[in-house]
């Protein structure tokens, strides 16, 4: 029997040199990473200086999308081809090591690479659709319609997921022999995104109920 | 009786341009935002390409600052003197509204901009025992201390505060007057981080309890 080979990095760019064990290169991996989140980070570069911007992100199939509005800088920077780096992070624990410098944080984190694609008129109704529903199932279905007007003022961008890294940092950082010898703890404090009841908004009309999609919602990134 | 005039964007970089009515520059709110996480976002330009990478950070006084590997492509880069920026980002919860378009998410992010300047090894000593204690507060006084070549191994970076904004989306976007007067539900869910027991090493030797500072730990971003 033989075991197969895990997938290498795709680039030199998102080859992991730090903690170089703790990275994964498994579409199912990345895209489990991607998806337990709705929070990413781009990175891009404007006159020289790096701004990175948190963005709410989808995923479909092997493309990460974005939407901003059609005056923001990012979109305009982007909007010229400019390259781009989509970072996505979890926290999930707090580490307490034997030894000092390998205290740390439990995590999952997934690094992307590409030149963004500005979607069409067509493609972007498809992809803000998905996002609406990906963001709160439902919503898209039950909400008011977008003008013509709000359709103009936002535009969506694409990341094909060619150059893609993830880390995941599960458990302890390997110690060394004579730390274990010691008498001193060890472990972690798990920490976890946890969801409470819905909460209508001050403006809300009496007597308006929560429709079902918002009772059952359940965000993605609970464990 | 007058009013204060709330502080304005220190420079036209950090001038919040989309939502600017979500931008807040005080220093209580930026300070709080930065305080309630570790993982920050660093993005910084290498060979021409943007890249994001998440790190542990922490604050004192006006500067945050983070440490790496000193042969990581990061470290490499920043001890150049090269452009930071330094975003942080807590997701709070997820917006249902009544017209599709506005659907969005509760968040509070900072974002900084400079350049890091490299610590020198007694700064260096010291910036790294605030951090440990801050991640893991105890932990410097109880884990076994640095060896020589761990601390050579290491380098820590400092941003000063100077270039910072922040963007906090507390509530529900404002909706038209149509849209208020239908029948729609309109709100939020909310996401809090929570913390767990502390969960043993599996290496952990028989017979020893957690000590009093993990037992009693509590994670700086609980609300």
């Amino acid at each position: 029997m033989t075991t197969p080979t895990p997938p290498g990095p795709p680039s030199d760019r998102t080859r992991v040199r730090r903690y170089h064990w703790l990275a994964k290169y498994d579409r199912d991996t990345i895209n489990d990473i991607i998806d337990a989140g709705i929070v990413s980070q781009i990175g891009y570069v404007f006159h020289g200086s790096p701004f990175v911007t948190p963005t709410c992100h989808w995923r479909i199939d092997d493309c990460v999308y974005w939407h901003g509005s059609a005056a923001s800088r990012m979109m305009k920077t982007l909007d010229q081809g400019v390259p781009v780096c989509f970072t996505v992070t979890h926290l999930d624990g707090v580490v307490f090591s034997r030894a000092a410098f390998n205290h740390n944080i439990l995590y999952r984190s997934v690094m992307a690479f590409g030149t963004a694609e500005l979607l069409d008129d067509a493609d972007k109704k498809a992809a803000l659709a998905a996002f609406t529903d990906r963001l709160a199932p439902g919503l898209w279905a039950y909400a008011r319609p977008p003008s013509e007007r709000e359709w103009r003022a936002v535009k969506v961008f694409r990341l094909k997921l060619d150059e893609v890294s993830a880390k995941v940092a599960s458990g302890l950082p390997e110690e060394d022999e004579a730390d274990y010898a010691t008498d001193l703890w060890a472990g972690h404090v798990p920490l976890t995104l946890t969801q409470g009841a819905p909460v209508p908004d001050a403006k809300l009309k009496a007597g308006i109920d929560a429709p079902d999609f918002v009772t059952a919602f359940r965000y993605a990134g609970l464990r």
